[in-house]
């Protein structure tokens, strides 16, 4: 649910109570999270596909790492645009990643921000630079500061000659960028070891400018691959680190973290992930932000109740029909905490009781079956009431751990990415007939207007037509094409906070949905009649609002 | 090329010249666009990746459709977010779409707006309202004012007798929504047609409405279906329409534009705009914004000088590497006009002459072949110097009108969308030899560093290892895995307009690439020590940046 409280938009114009499930929550895609009452499109009811997308997909890709492995995010230049890119950025740590590239989402959006330097940056010293002030003090504050440069060219004599290579083959340029890069940052050094030769080249250099670094009491804290076969090269590296370790009496360097990054994906991260591996930080950015193997998730936002009243969608595709009434869901658990089943019913019913026997509609079933759980979770909290927030909203750090913790208790068949087991949702049989009937549909008679095959030789109504969808697969609109690869449950995001959107304040939604005040107030600030109907341009040639500046 | 120049970036602090192409012209994706001097990542230098790929997508889409079909995006929530929604709207609308149903990318970038109402405006009415004010003046405000709701009503029973249906059986509270949509945009009254059904529900409540309407001198802007095989409806509609129009005497009901969406691909919209197809608008949502054939487009950022110096990366991938020195790319066309090649060389190298022979390396050939272009366009403009814009951006407008001239300057072998022909861009011979010998990776004398196969047995350098390269495919970075699907042109977005992004002020670089009296403003707003290196996070855990309100 997009709240873009600080955006202009009316949060105490919303009368009616919202509920959504916890951020952090996986649900299946079924699951109904919306109210009645907000609309899509003009109003900015729902923009939640985006971000749970991306927080799914970097979920996957936590499941795939497992949990040691550092995994930072580093798509921005593949994102929407600037603007996409904090979105990607956000969500990806909200899924499980540690860091970000994206230093504006550190700042705007407190996402830890994490990176290596550059290729352009090495590649820009050819070593014939003379660094402005090459004396470094040490780490304890104690002492007289040392030439940087001239003990890193120290340094790699000894390396070479540990390495069985010439002195002269390290690229001067490369050692020129480390020494400038340890100047600035010396309690942050790292070396990006592929921009000429790993093994000729980069990983001398980075030894030679990190042992001097050691020297003075620094630590280096990692280095990074971007070419070649990561996984061998990050076992050939450690082999160097704990040799020259052994040999220089630093015991720190055989620990220092391997980063690699190129175009890493599902695939590729798994090898990385796997036992023995000496990688320790992966960069993923094109994967983890487009998430190619479904670059969207399809999320629609239904009216299914006005003033407590049931609506319902007919279509002309029975599988966008939408079932009336508002919903309550429920999870199902055993005694041992084990999950059962996630169940939707209608809000009025009566909510399933822990120890008493249940009567749903399991998906495919012909007939509802009967289930006794030990507990009931409730799915929806209540977020709005009244215009105001019922709590405050979780911060980022707090979903994001609440995503590690309800993902470890979703059973590892359904976890799995590949071929997961069906996870039931099913239905409560009041769903299988109107709510209130005659329904609004029924109301005027037109039975001729049911879509073939709803209503049965006997006149069902549309209502008894329902459980045939409800047996058929997920409830809910949009089911079957909206389930990512391998049907994995999504992380719905349900709040994308206010803060976490920074567009400059929009216009209301041109008198759908808002209140004649606020229209008003947009019409006097835009010089506009207060009687006068700007409109939707609809499917005519004239913009309606002005771009900014005209 | 990215220049937030709203956004806190020093544009004056760039002290090298930037070229670019025009805005709007297509290129092949290896010709060099960028020169030395800007970064990625910690630098915000190449954000363009999203924007040209939604920019060429869009134009692929414009493609299938031809020019009359309207084209209307309207993809905001599947897009990265709100944020990522700008993008997606701002550079649909330059690639070729008509408009955007993205009401924000109407206020801040002047993208035309256009939409329908939604399924949920249709079902939240049951049909027992009372409009506050069912009164609507006559179009030319003279005269006294009607009901439209009774109006409507009449009207509904000759449709009804017309089609040959009960005057019951269209839903009254679909009726009651599009009244109250008449009353509220009587100038732009369109019908949603598929809430209940098209044929018995939707088309003749939409027709009493509009004659209603049409009455007071109103004219109907459009219908929407969402739902169904949307061509085949189509032709029906506009059947009902001609016979409606003959029927009543209102012969504008015959064009009102029908639009369709419903999930619309490039397969479905080839369909949608066969030759006699009578839909007239198609809104396309998810394969606009995030273009599921390929969902993210590959370009980098990569130095290739520094101070006029050439630079070169090697890596450990051969494809990875880069062609060093500064270039300058021009299109060379023949005595009709038609595109002949386009060829990348050195930038101090003389420019081709029209007229002239020229030596250049196709792709794929061993030898460099001749060419005698009768016309030579430069693709490179210089943009930015000293710090100042050489001329002002185009507008959206501008450069969207641009798009379909270049492309249709594109032959039409090159133009189509399934197994194009391969444009040819070739290199000239200068770009396989070193531009400066010994080069900056030789001047150390490591050739030992050479990846295998650069350098012949004879111990040819790097240098001359790198025709090789060129001529086994297109010169530059990543050029296979980055072409669209097809291998189309790429529209490449060169400038992300500094209106086009609306993040808040960000914090410089961390001292890369940035001027020191900027990083010193920075600190001082930040209250750091002017001295202390807070540094990238690197791969340690602490975010460097505090998140705001912290």
């Amino acid at each position: 649910l997009f709240l873009p409280q600080g955006n202009g938009f009316p949060l105490d114009s919303v009368q009616d109570p919202i509920k959504a499930t916890t951020e952090g929550h996986w649900a299946f895609i079924a699951t109904e999270g919306c109210k009645e009452g907000l609309g899509e499109g003009g109003v900015p009811g729902l923009e939640v596909p985006g971000p749970s997308l991306v927080a799914t997909n970097a979920a996957r890709l936590r499941l795939i790492a497992g949990p040691e492995k550092r995994l930072l995010e580093m798509g921005l230049r593949r994102a929407q645009g600037p603007d996409g890119g904090l979105t990607a950025s956000t969500y990806s740590y909200l899924g499980g990643f540690d860091s970000s590239s994206n230093v504006l989402a550190g700042q705007l959006r407190g996402v830890p921000v994490a990176g290596t330097l550059a290729h352009s940056f090495v590649t820009s010293f050819s070593g014939s630079e003379v660094p402005p002030d090459p004396m470094l003090a040490p780490a304890a504050g104690e002492g007289p500061g040392v030439d940087l440069a001239a003990k890193a060219q120290v340094w790699l004599e000894h390396v070479c000659a540990h390495l069985g290579l010439g002195v002269q083959e390290p690229h001067p340029g490369e050692r020129a960028a480390f020494v400038a890069y340890a100047l600035a940052f010396p309690r942050a050094f790292q070396g990006l070891l592929d921009s000429y030769s790993v093994r000729r080249s980069g990983l001398p250099n980075f030894l030679a400018v990190a042992l001097a670094l050691g020297e003075l009491g620094y630590r280096a804290v990692g280095v990074r691959l971007d070419s070649g076969d990561l996984l061998q090269q990050a076992q050939e590296i450690r082999k160097v680190f704990r040799a020259a370790a052994a040999q220089f009496q630093v015991p720190w360097l055989e620990s220092v973290p391997i980063a690699v990054s190129n175009n890493i994906d599902e695939e590729a991260l798994a090898r990385l992930a796997q036992e023995g591996s000496e990688v320790n930080v992966i960069g993923i950015g094109t994967s983890v932000v487009t998430c190619p193997q479904q670059p969207s998730l399809g999320c629609v936002y239904k009216l299914v109740a006005v003033g407590g009243q049931p609506r319902m969608k007919l279509t002309e595709d029975p599988e966008k029909q939408t079932l009336p009434g508002s919903k309550a869901a429920f999870r199902l658990l055993g005694s041992d905490g084990s999950l059962l089943m996630d169940v939707l019913q209608l809000a009025e019913e009566p909510a399933p009781q822990a120890g008493q026997e249940l009567r749903v509609w399991p998906p495919g079933a012909q007939e509802p079956c009967t289930v006794r759980p030990a507990q009931v979770e409730p799915l929806l909290r209540l977020c709005l009431q009244q215009g105001q927030l019922c709590e405050p909203l979780p911060s980022l750090a707090e979903s994001r751990a609440l995503v590690q913790l309800s993902l470890s208790q979703l059973s590892p068949q359904h976890r799995r990415l590949q071929s997961p087991a069906q996870y039931q949702v099913g239905g409560r049989p009041a769903l299988s007939f109107c709510p209130v009937c005659p329904c609004p549909y029924h109301a005027h008679r037109s039975p001729s207007l049911l879509p073939a095959g709803a209503a049965g030789p006997s006149g069902q109504s549309v209502c008894r037509g329902v459980p045939l969808r409800l047996g058929a697969g997920l409830p809910g609109n949009n089911t079957n094409r909206s389930l990512l690869p391998t049907a994995c449950p999504v992380l719905f995001v349900s709040f994308v906070h206010p803060a976490h959107t920074h567009l400059a304040p929009g216009p209301p939604g041109l008198g759908l949905g808002w209140s004649r005040e606020s229209e008003l107030r947009w019409r006097e600030q835009e010089g506009l009649h207060p009687s006068e109907s700007t409109g939707p341009a609809g499917l005519g040639d004239s913009p309606v609002l002005k771009p900014e500046g005209q």
